[in-house]
């Protein structure tokens, strides 16, 4: 098969990395981003969580030679740091010795991908917004958001990467019959907000940690910056008590911040600034059938499957997609009809799975970490994890650091894991007899159910 | 407060209701309808399932007088007619003696409201397309369809009824943050088939019976009309074996009918004309929040919930919004912000419970109702429910013949009721005892718990 003149719809993460892997199999890449050259402009702030990177999105970003590059803009994060509302802290690990996920900065990461990918002789067009696809004469219309100029653009293949409200999606679905569409939103937003670095660039609280304030219904987070600062993100109700509506005034949100994160609250001279100056952003789960037309078009990342930020798998999810379909054009020799359709089969069900685990996830951020109980049964799996490694992967693991599971089998061990352990908890006198033989019994007798 | 100046997007069944209502208290109402005046041009046949009109619907076309009118295009249908493949037939009663349904041609329907809504005062304008809405100025502005002028006209409350595809709902929807928003299609269509009538108006199959031919994954229907003909609706596959896609010859259409739907084959001469002149429709569920804004804007029917058409409650729930509207804006005194927030939180679980029955009736009616274990369940629930009708109302009944009761409690009920006789018809040799004291006690004790 010849290799086809491609355009892709948005110059994300994402698309960015898409973009590499292709040019590098010899396909002329063309990348059309609605928004201007963020390397070129100041960088938006204060929309962008801070990412977690991990082993699927490192997987991919190493198979076309990326990973040493982005690993220098990296920090690792071995575990939680929990900040309860008491003043007392603990750290959670989040797997076993060696173990960890990155802190890495969405904006740094993108400008990197995208000097990159110009590197690969990828042509990336700015101020280009979709305006509609024909799939008839296989065109896009862009328009020049300077200038309002419109311009069509053939192509043979094309990628819709253009995010969580991704245009290239909408056309699609508008022209298709019987679309499968369902977005929804949680109550909840996120508002960024920053904690400096300390004298001389030095970190004010642990490097090394996700930090998370967990208060029940809402949390704080933050995330380490390479400058010594660290990226808060708070997640809040958009109504109620408390609630982003409620907080209306400076003094309002510094004395709830002194009150409820009253270590984080210490370290942030700028929060009135920052609360009333930055967005409060909304959280929107996206899932749609199909993602693909024919050998042509397929949707890839947020744009075929947008998910709540509280796994940190958004960008690993979309960066796996990348890898997925790249080892689908080699299994059917550049035959685009089959891999599209096999993209689509296999990575629908883990995109939804995705969705659902991350949305699972929120509570137990912001509410389970502080429970007794709940970390009793950590301990208990990974005490027994440690024993039977090849028996049980706790669920986190298996998301974070096995890109070998597929999220959709993550899932389903995930509930079979939960089942066993809640008869486990519910044993009488589980907090003493814990490290008991009758207990591991137990978990391997269910495990063969 | 004053009576506001309203607009009706859509002329359906649900708008033509709502503006008899809104007209009879006094508002002056004008209607816009995309398509044109169906009383004075060709009928579009071929689109519409034959309705069924029950309790609910009744009870909103007698609050405003207009069921006397109604009920002479109506035909009663006491129970399901069951063709099955062995040739056999069997009469399964809806509910109790006295209990009935009713077919009524959707058509027929739509002109008589419409008619009654002009002897009320209402306008309607004809081949008005609804472009989109300006939720600050309150206007709309409507595209005519015939010489594509637009025109834009002011509104202080306005109602969208404009069916499952609603531009109303659109316009909407891309300008409200957070819309939550469900498009959910299933793997079947429909088409719609003719039985025409005997020799003089006569009709050829028992007339005041829904007439369903079961066959596991899929089904035809047959509705009687007036005129002594049966409308047919072929529910069926649009992929796989057996489906529309692969009935793609006149031949196959003949001699799969001639096989599968024996008896009503004998009485289909235009059958392959009818296949292939009619098209295949799809089936939508819509789920979407919130269908008001503020004081002014209100989703209604279809365009606030689509559903299959599987339980026969489509334009009931439609009709049934009126009437619940009606009632809260005599209770809030013409207070539309209040009379808005309460119909949203009151129809909208309602909503989405009949949409959730709906799908869920599709398995009963093409499946089950041809099995012997199902037909036992249902015989004991009628002869517990007569002797106890204070404590068991059968789900079906609760939906169909009690408008008392909400769809979101008809829904919970028949939950219980449902894992009840799962219990029920587990027990040993239930198919000898059922009539025994034992099950009756079972059931009163599991009905307390």
């Amino acid at each position: 098969m010849q290799k086809k003149e491609t355009i892709i719809i948005g110059a994300g993460l994402v698309g960015s990395l898409l973009s590499i892997y292709l040019s590098k199999r010899g396909y002329k890449v063309n990348v059309y981003e609605r928004r201007g050259d963020m390397r070129k402009e100041d960088m938006v702030a204060g929309r962008s969580i801070n990412l977690a990177l991990s082993d699927r999105g490192i997987k991919a970003l190493e198979e076309v030679g990326l990973m040493e590059e982005i690993r220098k803009i990296c920090i690792p994060m071995h575990g939680r740091f929990l900040h309860h509302a008491d003043g007392t802290t603990a750290f959670q690990p989040y797997g076993k010795e060696g173990q960890f996920i990155n802190s890495v900065s969405r904006g740094e990461l993108n400008c990197k991908l995208m000097d990159l990918a110009e590197k690969h002789r990828v042509e990336i067009s700015f101020n280009q917004k979709c305006e509609s696809i024909n799939w008839q004469k296989n065109e896009v219309i862009f328009e020049n958001t300077l200038n309002h100029e419109l311009q069509t653009t053939n192509f043979k293949l094309c990628f819709g990467s253009d995010g969580a409200y991704s245009a290239a999606r909408l056309t699609h679905h508008l022209q298709h019959d019987r679309f499968q569409y369902q977005q929804y939103y949680i109550d909840f937003g996120y508002k960024e907000l920053n904690i400096p670095a300390g004298e001389n660039g030095g970190f004010l609280m642990e490097k090394n940690a996700l930090h998370i304030w967990p208060r029940g219904n809402y949390m704080l987070i933050a995330l380490p910056n390479t400058d010594g600062s660290f990226t808060c993100t708070l997640f809040f109700p958009f109504e109620g008590e408390p609630s982003f509506a409620g907080l209306d005034t400076k003094e309002k949100v510094r004395s709830f911040f002194k009150k409820t994160f009253t270590d984080a609250e210490q370290l942030m001279p700028t929060l009135e600034e920052d609360f009333f100056r930055n967005p409060t952003s909304s959280l929107v789960t996206v899932k749609c059938f199909p993602w693909i037309r024919e050998d042509k078009f397929a949707l890839i990342g947020d744009a075929a499957h947008a998910i709540v930020p509280f796994f940190g798998q958004g960008m690993n999810c979309g960066f796996e997609d990348c890898s997925v379909l790249n080892s689908l054009i080699d299994k059917h020799n550049e035959n685009w009809s089959a891999i599209l359709q096999e993209y689509q089969s296999l990575r629908k069900p883990d995109g939804d799975a995705i969705a659902d685990l991350a949305l699972n996830n929120f509570v137990e951020m912001r509410d389970k970490v502080a429970d007794p109980k709940f970390l009793l049964q950590k301990k208990i799996e990974a005490a027994f994890s440690k024993k039977y490694p090849d028996k049980w992967i706790p669920a986190y693991a298996q998301v974070t650091f096995s890109p070998q599971i597929r999220y959709s089998s993550a899932l389903v061990n995930g509930r079979k894991q939960e089942a066993i352990m809640q008869e486990v908890m519910s044993l009488p006198d589980i907090e003493n007899k814990w490290q008991q033989e009758e207990v591991e019994k137990i978990i391997l007798e269910k495990l063969k159910g």
